[in-house]
């Protein structure tokens, strides 16, 4: 997708803004939040523009996943900040929260007493029946979706048999 | 990992606990969380007994992102339930809010209203040279990882040139 003339994470991957980097690859970058949530918010952003996951190739996604995993390990080990735990947040499009229209995923280092409080509604929970004809929804809708099949690890699209 | 005797999504995975099946493949099962945080709350597990990030293996990891695209867009064609944003959430660890200890990433259909807030602690934002120690503490640490890099898409290791 072509990037808005203004998108600041395409002038990061650029490098063309600031940035303070933990990781680039040919795929990705990884750099500090600017506003971190927690102390150690790191970033992971595909290098291509895409503005959230419908339009993120599902082999660029998985790769930022892969990172994010990395970097959490990186976290954890490097002694840098507090890590008791990590949390990995991604939101795609305004009612889920996103704010800069070019996809990325958080990584967020957390302890207790982080001040980064998650809640809810209470709702009474659905029967079975119900869940079933929600998932029974979404399972007809992933049939009708075109596009290639993800493919398993361990199991190469190209190399299966025909 | 072997599995603790109670993993409730080993069961699910195996078929010997109820679900409300959304995907399965040879690495991953999605089905309806029985108590969810909004409606249509989805989550994407690997077959594989994995506690957290750390003994996840990467391309397992990808996969799970790349399915949870998948259902991301299921739910959002579905007309099941309400999806005006769609957010993914994993927690590692106790101090993340992991409850059950088989890795699981968290698909949420949004919208304006649903009941979900997140609130962060005010702090006053890091220096460029802070966010630049803590970057550099952090890519020390990557270094410092054992294990085979992440291959990014489109590059091969196998192929790679020795």
């Amino acid at each position: 997708m072509t990037p808005p003339p203004a998108c600041v994470f395409c002038a990061i991957v650029a490098g063309e803004a600031p940035r303070s980097l933990v990781h680039e690859d040919e795929a990705s970058i990884a750099f500090m939040d600017i506003a971190p949530i927690t102390p150690g918010h790191v970033l992971v952003v595909p290098k291509v523009h895409a503005v959230g996951l419908a339009d993120l190739p599902a082999e660029v996604g998985g790769h930022l996943f892969a990172i994010a995993q990395l970097i959490a390990a990186g976290l954890r080990s490097s002694g840098a900040v507090r890590v008791d735990g990590v949390n990995l947040f991604l939101a795609d499009g305004a009612a889920a929260g996103q704010e800069v229209f070019h996809a990325h995923l958080h990584v967020l280092p957390r302890y207790a007493g982080d001040g980064l409080e998650i809640t809810r509604a209470r709702r009474p929970p659905p029967s079975r029946a119900e869940l079933d004809t929600v998932a029974t929804g979404i399972a007809a809708a992933l049939g009708r979706l075109e596009g290639s099949p993800v493919t398993p690890p361990g199991r190469s699209a190209a190399r299966a048999p025909r």
